[in-house]
């Protein structure tokens, strides 16, 4: 479950705002703010069943968008490649007892990306 | 001209699966393969109005789906971060006239990245 939450969480950081502003809430009611299925239904004044659906519709759509643009597992792919280099950086730096500034001004550019995405 | 025919090219990498079949062929016939409104036209037996209509109107998805999810916008911005940390492992490698093969290692994973994009 807390993989299939966290898997949820990284499609709604990416796909989310192509969903319906009631999908959205569905699944930040559900899945970050942790409130029951019939927490919800008596939020939207709906039924338990109609919670259910609107939030395996709204996975299946996040699905399909990655499906469509693989930008989930390009960014977990990316996030891979520039955590490797900075390591490899770091090592540089300790290995040659370096002070060139110029290590320090490539982790922070390469830092910048991962605190971006 | 040009630099449109570059910002569509681009957001159509980025969002072109989300489009029909038939938007994305518009696309791709109008702006990659350089046909005319007329031409297409032709070839999917409708109005050149029509053909005119479709376009604009996959263009306007393609510029929504960027106002939603910003990827291009990202993309460029990590394609200079990722350029700036290249120039400067580059540099270091001239100006200590270092052989280490990290640094190689280093270049190769970022290169991957810039290639992948």
């Amino acid at each position: 479950m807390l993989n299939k939450m966290l898997l949820i969480g990284l499609l709604y950081d990416f796909y989310g705002l192509l969903l319906t502003d009631k999908q959205q809430k569905c699944i930040e009611l559900y899945y970050l703010n942790d409130l029951s299925l019939a927490e919800i239904a008596d939020d939207f004044s709906v039924s338990r069943q109609a919670v259910y659906d609107l939030l395996r519709r709204s996975e299946q759509l996040l699905a399909e968008y990655e499906e469509s643009l693989g930008l989930v597992k390009r960014y977990q792919w990316e996030q891979q490649q520039i955590r490797s280099v900075i390591n490899i950086l770091e090592e540089l730096k300790t290995s040659t007892g370096s002070q060139d500034s110029r290590i320090d001004e490539a982790l922070t550019l390469l830092g910048a990306i991962l605190k971006e995405e």
